[in-house]
């Protein structure tokens, strides 16, 4: 993915928010997702973010700025669900972005009919913006694989396949919800710390998990894997992730079939999905140690892909009931800590044969960093239960209570680039319903 | 599910062929899948399976035959993917069966209209009957477990949780097909014995999985469980399917997440989805032991559901590229050997607030039993190549071979009830793809 001149730092936008230095969304951006006013029985449909505005498409389409060249992809970029966008592939979303971002320019001759097209952000509501077929979430990172290990096997931390493949397993797709959706504490099935037999209740060890979701682009046929070299032209875009988990369900369900009822009761997509394309200034090589082996013969960097980590800052935050909405920052870190890319990612998934289609959803895992206060969840960042996490209030968490409300963000700035955000991904912990 | 006029014994068929004593479709089975003529290129539309025909629901609507009660679940069941159908719930199959079982049944005025309305299943080709949105298998076999176990971890063979939930995990929905699908033996990461390096390469340890798969039927919201005693009524019907495995892939890449590539290159399934009303005359108790602990507080029998249990026939049958044509049964089972009924699955899928939708698939897991010759897969039948598996024309095996062909059978048979039969379940494999 290439710099090109829509990642021009000095372009400026005619919707001036768009030019705030701290904005998520400059004209450099220029994230997809899918809305209407909040509230309204509009039918969804797809916007662009620009500053603190949404182009509706829709509306763009029937005031005819676009060329004709782009208005099939423009028209894709409009539907209720995003799906027939990213299987158009890299040429048309390319050509699309291009064109946004010359009628969002400062001076465009479009900006006086394009002016009627914007919906604040502030009056939107959002859906998932793709009918996701399947979701797959994977394990790239090492301080997680490293933090849990220690947790819960201490002589021998490590995973013996992480560093020659990108782990992942299949979550589930009829759960997955936008940024907002309330989150009711689930019942499980566990055992409590000590008893032989499990009960049946309200986990007691509700936690997020920050990830990087990825939608799958036109995908491949079944039986006809894509090779590393060419697995980014089927990456449409990326999105923040909160993969919820009940760590008291996961520790007696999971072996050996892995995480199911512990994680799928709910997992969080942010709104917008921020391209490949526009994260092209903050790629940075996969993070790798000495003595670390290659990794499978198909999936080695160099072997095809190069600078497939992203240098993206993330952060988790949380509010409380008793914060009267009041968020505090309590965990930190990078994307750039990631051991496999999005690429290695896609491409380790369909060389069986699987096939992928278009508005798939890939998460990264858990993004952990090594140090301290760069853990991805709070099982690691309060070491499960042993140091409780510190909130700015005087409160502190093991794991999540009810009323908490988690946000999930993440930008990507590198000097003489525009910073690209990603807007709040956030959900609220609900009571547990009554049996 | 209780038994009525469309189970009687004595019904007869004006379709000659549903009265032969070996058919797996008299009038009292009456399953429901998705069709065209082979070769054809006719869109795919709802059939019924009657005798060696195939009733052309869509053919059949325009014939008029429907009382206009049931008009709406006639076209739900002609469409070309069933999920409408599966969204109506069980009044609307069930007066649909019975509308269904007056018009074919001998003598029936509508006789007459309804000859033209058939196609021979031997002219016909099928598609996968429901769009999938999430494909979960579970684990109910305790043979299975067994039999697993002591091949990997014979100090404790049994899983700890087996008898207190049915285990599950979420599969790949994108690479279901339909029986006769063919399957390029999948590449993928393993490690060779005794080596600490994993190679890539096409797997050596191919098998398949015995199982049933079950459709969802209304499904629930997210959030809203499904308790064990309202189970049934989201269950439309019942398939049989086979778990393709790569047994070298899954050992390297599963733990601690479950199986991953080892299993998503491929999961087949039969045209046939037999109702679970058809299935009433074979309900039977779940199988437990003396000493096996109650289940889960919201999963016992008794406690909302009872005789969730199936006694079906299931058989696995394997024909070689040596054998011309000749097909030997290698293994013969029952699911009445199952741990967990499909209530409980789909009752503890639910517990959580994960929501189910129209046309959701749930797999059993191998379904074997406890004596030699009932395991349903190869690496139990074989012993993990320790006793290779004997064909009836001096063929062994213990893994599959390029140009093997796997078909999977079942049916119930009950003193005093027709013969109810699935069909075949079948798919070659072919060889692995040049890289």
């Amino acid at each position: 993915m290439t710099l090109n001149a829509t990642h021009d730092a000095r372009l400026r936008s005619w919707v001036d928010a768009a030019n705030l230095p701290g904005t998520d969304f400059p004209i450099q951006n220029l994230p997809h997702g899918v809305f209407r006013r909040a509230g309204s029985a509009e039918a969804f449909r797809g916007g662009v973010a620009i500053g603190d505005q949404i182009l509706d498409m829709r509306q763009a389409l029937a005031a005819e700025v676009f060329p004709a060249g782009l208005r099939a992809a423009a028209e894709a970029a409009a539907q209720p669900t995003l799906n027939a966008l990213m299987a158009l592939g890299p040429a048309a979303w390319s050509a699309l972005r291009a064109g946004l971002s010359a009628v969002l320019r400062e001076g465009a001759p479009e900006a006086g009919r394009l002016a009627g097209c914007l919906v604040p952000q502030a009056q939107a509501e959002h859906a998932v913006p793709a009918a996701i077929g399947d979701y797959t979430d994977f394990f790239t990172s090492r301080a997680h694989m490293l933090n849990m290990g220690r947790m819960f096997q201490p002589t021998q931390p490590a995973l013996p396949q992480f560093s020659w493949l990108p782990i992942g397993y299949h979550g589930r797709s009829s759960s997955i919800e936008v940024s907002g959706a309330g989150l009711p504490r689930p019942w499980g099935q566990y055992r409590r710390p000590g008893q032989a037999e499990p009960v049946f209740a309200p986990t007691c060890k509700l936690d997020y998990e920050l990830e990087l979701g990825a939608y799958v682009g036109p995908g491949n046929e079944r039986g006809q894997p894509v090779p590393l070299a060419e697995a980014e032209s089927h990456l449409f875009g990326v999105c923040l992730l909160n993969d919820w988990s009940a760590r008291d369900v996961q520790g007696w369900e999971s072996l050996p079939l892995g995480p199911f009822l512990a994680k799928n009761f709910l997992t969080t997509v942010s709104p917008w999905i921020v391209t490949l394309e526009a994260l092209a200034p903050f790629r940075c090589p996969l993070a790798r140690e000495a003595g670390d082996p290659p990794g499978g013969p198909n999936l080695a960097e160099g072997g095809g892909a190069s600078r497939s980590g992203l240098d993206l800052t993330l952060e988790v935050w949380l509010a409380t009931a008793a914060s009267q909405g009041q968020a505090f920052r309590i965990s930190h870190s990078s994307s750039r800590h990631a051991h496999w890319g999005l690429a290695q990612m896609l491409a380790h998934h369909t060389e069986n044969g699987c096939n992928l289609r278009p508005g798939d959803l890939l998460g990264t895992g858990t993004q952990s960093g090594p140090r301290q206060g760069e853990q991805g969840c709070l099982m690691e960042l309060g070491h499960n239960g042993q140091r409780p996490v510190a909130l700015g209030n005087g409160e502190t968490r093991t794991t999540l209570e009810d009323g908490d409300t988690v946000i999930l963000r993440a930008w990507g700035v590198r000097e003489g680039f525009a910073r690209i955000g990603f807007g709040d991904c956030r959900g609220t912990v609900l009571p547990a319903r009554e049996r």
